[in-house]
């Protein structure tokens, strides 16, 4: 299995989440803005979306989208799934909401046609993020174990971090308390590192 | 079991997939601005988020966001869903890919900072049909049956077209098909009669 991943992209929630699920995998670095990989093939023929993250399986198919490769992570590591009435439609709900309304109001901070359009964005993320806060009752996003929701979630609250976002409480300890695990540490250390 | 909606809105395509399902529900018209039920509730209460669509379920809970409530209705209705290897993720990948790059493109359409950014959505949605018209095999988007990925695709041509962006052929052909459907031409007289 490869992870096709560019360091600090959304890309992160996978490698932590796959740490998490203990897969063995396989890292392959894009450069996003060549599309180049680092073993040296066209990141277009890996997924002509041309974006990251891409999981390609052991049977070579090629599975895209967050939402997408975090449920078919969670579903082969139960451990990273809730557990409850409701359990998927509830993870499910989560992470449509993370990648709808946090994650893609990012891509207008990072690329705005403007400053208006940032401000806007920002503005939209202080209030879905202090949406989460209000909810977080336990120590995790679905309650009181990690599931493969908080290793997105997490990839949000470090990007709403480099942009001077205020992280509303409770969510600074939460930040701190997924950077206490050793798959985030490993993750972490991988893409600073060019080791990823 | 009931489905708040905003005529036209992205909750057409869960007033179709319901439909199709042949899943008992009642419709309640929710006023996006005055955030005002039809039944004169404060919809905030229903969906904190504000937003539409939200299913209020039989048992009193409450599930939103359009991915979530549209596998929670192929799950009902296993009729809805792709069949075949991979058939769950190939449609949590296909829901994904329509809410984040098509439907929060058309966010950016309806109420832009400015021109450059509308500009920006509307050329986006052209690559992003673009991509799927090049992959439309099919009668439908993951086979030769129906799926609630085509309830919410179909909505989305209906915005494109509505802002003047050209469907790349098939896509005019399959926009047909889907107004053929008895449950898209009952959601569609629904919603314009003022009967939704």
């Amino acid at each position: 299995m490869k992870l096709y991943l560019a360091p600090g992209a959304c890309s992160l929630s996978e490698h932590i989440a796959l740490l998490e699920a203990g897969l063995p995998f396989e890292r392959v670095i894009v450069d996003l803005r060549s599309k180049r990989t680092q073993d040296g093939r066209d990141y277009n023929e890996v997924n002509p979306k041309g974006y990251v993250p891409a999981l390609v399986l052991d049977d070579g198919q090629t599975l895209t989208e967050n939402v997408a490769i975090l449920d078919w992570i969670a579903d082969r590591c139960p451990r990273l799934a809730p557990t409850g009435e409701l359990a998927h439609s509830r993870m499910l709900e989560m992470l449509a909401f993370i990648s709808t309304e946090i994650h893609k109001q990012f891509v207008r901070v990072f690329f705005p046609t403007g400053d208006p359009e940032k401000q806007a964005a920002l503005q939209k993320i202080g209030q879905r993020l202090a949406y989460i806060a209000d909810r977080l009752k336990g120590d995790y996003l679905l309650g009181g174990d990690m599931t493969v929701a908080d290793a997105y979630l997490y990839v949000m609250l470090r990007w709403a971090q480099a942009k001077g976002c205020a992280l509303p409480p409770p969510l600074p300890e939460y930040k701190a308390r997924m950077e206490r695990r050793e798959s985030v540490k490993s993750a972490l250390a991988h893409e600073s590192g060019g080791k990823a």
